[in-house]
């Protein structure tokens, strides 16, 4: 079996919330050793998960298998514990407002200059170098100024944000990428670098059938099409109804079609001028949703599934979260793990996407207790002595 | 200047459409040589582009900076050259339907068989190794399956998908990021791997917010808030009309809201005990969003982002696609960038979210046409002669 991926890797991890905390837990979960540094507090999303479940099950889902340090660096004391840890690091990981690490006297020219091998990991809405650096950003607001929102949701209603927080987990895969990536370089040539992910940048691939679409010379009615194909260019494509949910189905391929037509009984179709070919679908369209509709509205959402899943044509059910969570394929492939947290109760949280099948998986530890490891920690790196350790916490420096 | 970070390592990638596409757009961004191996009529995404330019552009989006081999590799003689060609690179990408590499003789376990140190990467919708890896995976259909769909859009519409292709794209980024952490390993151990990455498990984690609230005691209405918080936990948070579109607007900290009342004019409202707390705001979280859009519904939209921006509030202007691929910023930072395409015409394609502050980046170089490179690398990699290359060519087995 071969040893895990990053095995010998040492992050130090300021990230707080979504983005960088994402990007440290895949770190994690593929063998790295990352220390997370919060407030005396609590970073946001552990602070607030103290007063609502609903914000503690999120911080176990992200924070599982890290060190905890509490350390107060806005003082000078604190500050200075932060840099002598990370002579012994590969990766110092910040998802800050651009300029804010700076101004702790932790930014990325100052750092690197102390430690040229040193991967700093800046993750960010705009950029650091951005004219709107200064924007103070959100998941809502990034998906609100990238045109996600723009192309979400029905023609006749308001745009509409995508529900998964999907600026801030895109921002913080792609910052793991670039980490990754930048150590690649760092064993081959001893470079470090400074890595300037923003979630802006990185939304916007996603919307390629979209921005293909302005390119074309009719233009759709909305740029919001709802469940059709962004480009009301394939049909069917939609959510259909049925007796207990919906049921999504795409014809992809002719075949497809010429299957759902001996499904839904109604052979005959195919040979319909109106519906024979892909093109002559499109401009039906809506007799052609009527006519699926009309078929699954009478069964029930898994029957309709079954049989499609049968016949080869791409269909899905639409399932609420309660039902992935509970989902026996999800936990059968290690996806979603099952975990009585010592805080939070009995949680599921996920393990790394990255899977290296045929191989050990990094066993689940529950996110640690704020400061577990300040004092294993302090003293293993940087050789502290109990009662100095004991004056730093008397003092409100770490705790 | 360091060199660039995936210099000297070299892929072979069967990919299509969007997913595998995306992972190694990033690699080819990065310095590394890519190889794309395309079926003689070119892979969907780029025959689909040669009947609409709604499909030509995603393509030119995706495939910069590759080379372009077109092969028959249902031949045994295609076949025969895709492995050859595994011999001389680090990494082996396909996007199949799980299982069809293996039945065209070039799965996982054969190939890292024959070439142990291979990184060979597999991208799907459910995974390799899922009981529901017969279903054909869709963007669409994930989306539905991972409940994505339950959680986007309005609690009195059916479910709606994101408009962008969340669950392809995701799973693209997720696949790279475990590219680069095998590479990584196999630099340092000589090991291959098998990436066996499922766009279903790569999605759950960025909806860490909802999955949260299935924690609390007290349940929604319903899983879907439109714009409003995940949870119904903040306000404001929502996007509010203005007499020329729609502004986003969240307040994080106390701080906003008083920063709010005094643009809007009613600085009582602090005071005022419906609206003096967050909690209070949240229990009239009707009164809130109208008193903040009764302020927004005169005014522009730049000039409430405007205000706000000025004063520290979270906020964003609700952009059309247009209106992005039209900014400036991202130009400044080459986030995109514009290109006479030789094929497509003048096209605006994103450059990689890697972003390596302070570093040169790899000049965009266009998708090239079907084919371009297949005389070049079979010569150059495989010593074939021209005339070898003239056969397999009338024999169709290249192009």
């Amino acid at each position: 079996m071969p040893e895990l991926p990053l095995q010998g890797v040492r992050v130090l991890d300021m990230g707080q919330i979504y983005n960088a905390p994402y990007a440290t837990l895949l770190m994690a979960l593929s063998g790295a050793e990352v220390i997370k540094i919060e407030p005396i507090g609590g970073e946001h999303l552990r602070a607030r998960g103290e007063v609502s479940r609903s914000h503690g099950v999120p911080f176990a889902m992200l924070n599982s298998n890290k060190k905890s340090l509490a350390i107060d660096v806005r003082t000078p004391a604190g500050r200075e514990i932060v840099v002598r840890l990370t002579a012994d690091v590969d990766v110092f990981v910040e998802n800050f407002r651009p300029g804010a690490a700076e101004r702790l006297g932790l930014g990325a020219r100052a750092m690197r200059e102390k430690y040229p091998r040193l991967v700093y990991a800046s993750g960010s809405g705009f950029g650091q170098v951005s004219a709107l650096s200064d924007v103070p950003a959100m998941d809502l607001t990034i998906q609100a100024m990238s045109g996600v929102m723009s192309i979400t949701g029905f023609p006749d209603r308001p745009p509409v944000k995508a529900g998964p927080a999907v600026a801030d987990f895109s921002g913080g895969i792609h910052l793991y990428a670039a980490i990754i990536t930048a150590l690649l370089r760092q064993r081959r040539t001893g470079d470090g670098a400074h890595l300037d992910i923003a979630m802006l940048d990185s939304v916007i691939p996603s919307m390629a059938s979209n921005i293909g679409m302005l390119y074309d010379e009719v233009q759709l009615p909305s740029p919001r099409t709802a469940n059709r194909h962004g480009g009301l260019a394939v049909s069917p494509y939609n959510v259909y109804t049925t007796t207990d949910g919906f049921v999504a189905i795409i014809v992809v391929a002719e075949r497809h079609w010429v299957s759902m037509c001996e499904l839904m009984g109604m052979p005959e179709l195919c040979q319909d001028p109106r519906f024979a070919t892909a093109a002559a679908r499109i401009d039906h369209m809506d007799e052609v949703d009527e006519l699926v509709e009309s078929w699954t509205r009478t069964r029930t959402r898994d029957e309709v599934f079954e049989k499609l899943r049968r016949s080869g044509v791409p269909s899905g059910p639409v399932r609420e979260l309660s039902d992935v969570l509970a989902d026996p394929s999800l936990r059968a492939r290690g996806a979603l793990q099952d975990l009585q947290h010592p805080i939070y109760g009995d949680v599921v949280v996920p393990h790394s996407p990255l899977r290296f099948e045929g191989e050990e998986r990094v066993p689940i530890e529950a996110s640690h207790a704020l400061g577990a490891d300040t004092r294993q920690v302090l003293s293993a790196s940087l050789g502290m002595t109990a009662s100095e350790i004991d004056q730093l916490m008397a003092d409100g420096i770490i705790r």
